[in-house]
């Protein structure tokens, strides 16, 4: 990895793709069929580019009993602690409604509601993502959402993956659906004869699910467009190099285009992290991918200062903050801006992917300036209330006229005036 | 007004203006222009567009205090007491961060910060909307955002609405700029010599207005794109029909475009609703607008039983709803999906568009169903936090070890299995 002085502020932001005007005309296309034929069109496109047209989209009962009959029983407890974890942490972002009382018994209040219906996109291929499934479910839960669906393409053998179908199990989620790509999406968002349509769709994706998601968001609410993962660990000489090269190596095998940085005040750990990611990167199996993206986004900053250091990390806003250095909490309270914040030696950052509680999908790219991760708010919306009383209405109808007046909106004026003072009712 | 028998769902749905290729043309020239050479092309197309180039962007102290010494006091007054209701209610939505203890001394966090700075657009034009000053700057404030900036056009004149200046300076707002249009949008967004960029932009605008928010979008964050405004009443035989036609009247005056719809369980109410509408449109002064958008998008449907209006009130899910029933706060609370409720006789729409204290920016076109008004959340971010001791590490390596090796990322697994064993060390 690159060694450099730090000297001003640094920025983690890469262009992301796009895609191109024929992949959107691709996915705007499959959208128009979908919403046309419906069912017949998810088979259509499935076959042709899963190489599968499942009979009956939904999975069956059987299907679920068999991958959990299936499945390593270990793992299987595995994701059950995770998902019990996963759920103590999001009930604590769970909120109520309130009210505030006003003079004469009128009052002001918000009231807290659900989404009706969310559906949850897992990208196919060759890996499998049973987390995705619990960090995306479980805050629909928490926030009440009564139906819950699951959306992902089914392999060439007509099958989706047992992880996938076990989580969703471990959920209580039964509710799945063997369609992906911007078909799938275009399911869940105006429905077909088997799939009713959601409310929200959440989930990754490659660039056909991601064009589709920015295509009907307006129809249905969207998570996120995430874009490849990034750590920056922030380390001083109390860090070992091992470790932290490790960390580092854990993002950059996601994606070629992810971003691992360190920013050290120490030399010697700069050095010692350069040479342990060489030694560490040839071992690792998807070396290919964590080398690219070492290669292309790796760099090591070396500051005058933890100040310093941390005004850096807070101008990159990551995505996955590290902080390794001692009195790590306290060096932890002066980031301002970044996705999740990882303390000390022990907490390394895949433990927040898989199984501390945390929500594993973060805003990227900078974005932690003024997003924030998946959490149990993205799926409740707030009604505000106002209830006046007529002594209420009395004292303050004149002001609210004055300001439509001031505005040129003499019809809210009129609205507000024409409550009857003469009509002898209290409502 | 059309009086129909209500049979099913209902929807309020309308296709909203998209902008054409040429408007999307031009706001991304002006954005490159922006970028490329900063305040002067602001300065240009000022001068092209609003008919003034300001030799200055920043409105000056001088100019405030001159609005504020012009400005009625009456008005004034009744501006700060809206401020005032307003800054009540979203305090209500202020919230704090948590912590989460777990076995041996290991934790989970959320920690809430503020967005670092924010824009505010306010449109321009013959109309003057000092409110909109109010309802999105009080709630950045209360999350604890600490630059606020507002922009507007300057009339040919050169100058900004008073009003606008007032209520800037009544919330302590003195970063105001004579900028509008994609111009605005994008100084705001990438910086000039004179404008700072800042996180997120709010705030409605024109057609360009709001294609450029589209652009930036991802860049910095952006409010919800509003569409025409829209009122639903749902009101039995004790409404007076001259009050909802007035309420009804006070949303459609603002847009050819807004829809007003009344759900009533009395035909008597439907039919004086009906005519009473005819009654005050033809007093109107903004009569043309009001009864355009009447003649479009107003409708009394006439329902069997309280429990059916309220099943299509909330399929249409309104940005505002009043509810003037017997026993209204009940009824209310069989709504799930609406932007605002106003219970009662006395609780005018207006109330809550000027003067109440809750937030005039709402959902509208049914996206009440997944979305919020602006609130104090809108300004904040969450940064999840997480401690792990090397007890709770030792515990749990093997079980997330495992996890990633499911999901095929060795690396992730390595990086949790490093921490030394025997390095003898404990953080």
């Amino acid at each position: 990895m690159k060694i450099t002085t730090l000297t001003s502020d640094i920025s983690l932001k890469r262009q992301l793709e796009q895609g191109n005007e024929q992949q959107l005309q691709t996915v705007r296309e499959v959208i128009a069929d979908v919403r046309a034929k419906g069912d017949a069109a998810i088979k259509y496109y499935s076959e042709k580019w899963d190489g599968f047209a499942p009979e009956n989209l939904r999975v069956t009962k059987q299907e679920i009993t068999d991958a959990v009959n299936n499945f390593d029983s270990q793992l299987y407890m595995d994701l059950q602690e995770a998902a019990d974890n996963i759920r103590l942490y999001h009930n604590e972002q769970k909120r109520n409604g309130f009210q505030l009382p006003l003079a004469d018994g009128s009052y002001l209040a918000q009231r807290i509601t659900a989404l009706d219906a969310v559906g949850l996109y897992v990208p196919g291929g060759s890996a499998t993502y049973p987390s995705s499934v619990l960090m995306n479910v479980i805050p629909a839960q928490v926030a009440g959402v009564k139906r819950i669906v699951i959306t992902s393409p089914a392999g060439k053998d007509g099958k989706l993956p047992e992880a996938v179908l076990v989580a969703g199990h471990i959920l209580g989620v039964t509710e799945i659906y063997k369609a992906g790509g911007a078909q799938a999406i275009a399911a869940l968002a105006y429905g077909t004869e088997t799939i009713a349509p959601v409310d929200k769709i959440t989930g990754p994706g490659n660039i056909y699910v991601a064009l589709a998601k920015r295509e009907v968001f307006g129809e249905v609410a969207i998570d996120m467009i995430a874009g490849p993962s990034e750590i920056c660990v922030l380390a001083d000489d109390t860090a070992y190099a091992d470790e932290i090269a490790a960390d580092l190596l854990s993002q950059a095998e996601h994606d070629t285009l992810a971003c691992a940085v360190l920013i050290t005040t120490s030399d010697d750990l700069a050095d010692e992290v350069a040479e342990q990611v060489e030694i560490q990167l040839s071992r690792l199996p998807r070396e290919a991918i964590a080398r690219k993206a070492i290669e292309n986004f790796g760099q090591i900053y070396v500051a005058e200062s933890i100040e310093e250091a941390v005004r850096a990390v807070n101008s990159l806003a990551p995505e996955h903050l590290e902080v390794v250095t001692e009195n790590a909490e306290q060096v932890s309270q002066m980031v301002t801006h970044a996705g999740a914040i990882f303390i000390g030696r022990y907490s390394s950052e895949p433990v927040g992917d898989y199984f501390a509680g945390t929500n594993h999908v973060l805003p990227t790219n900078s974005t932690a300036r003024f997003a924030s991760g998946l959490n149990v708010d993205d799926f409740i919306k707030r009604t505000s209330v106002v209830y006046y009383s007529q002594k209420t209405w009395q004292q303050n109808a004149s002001k609210i006229a004055r300001l439509a007046r001031l505005e040129g909106l003499e019809g809210h004026a009129r609205a507000v005036e024409s409550r009857g003072w003469d009509k002898g009712d209290e409502a």
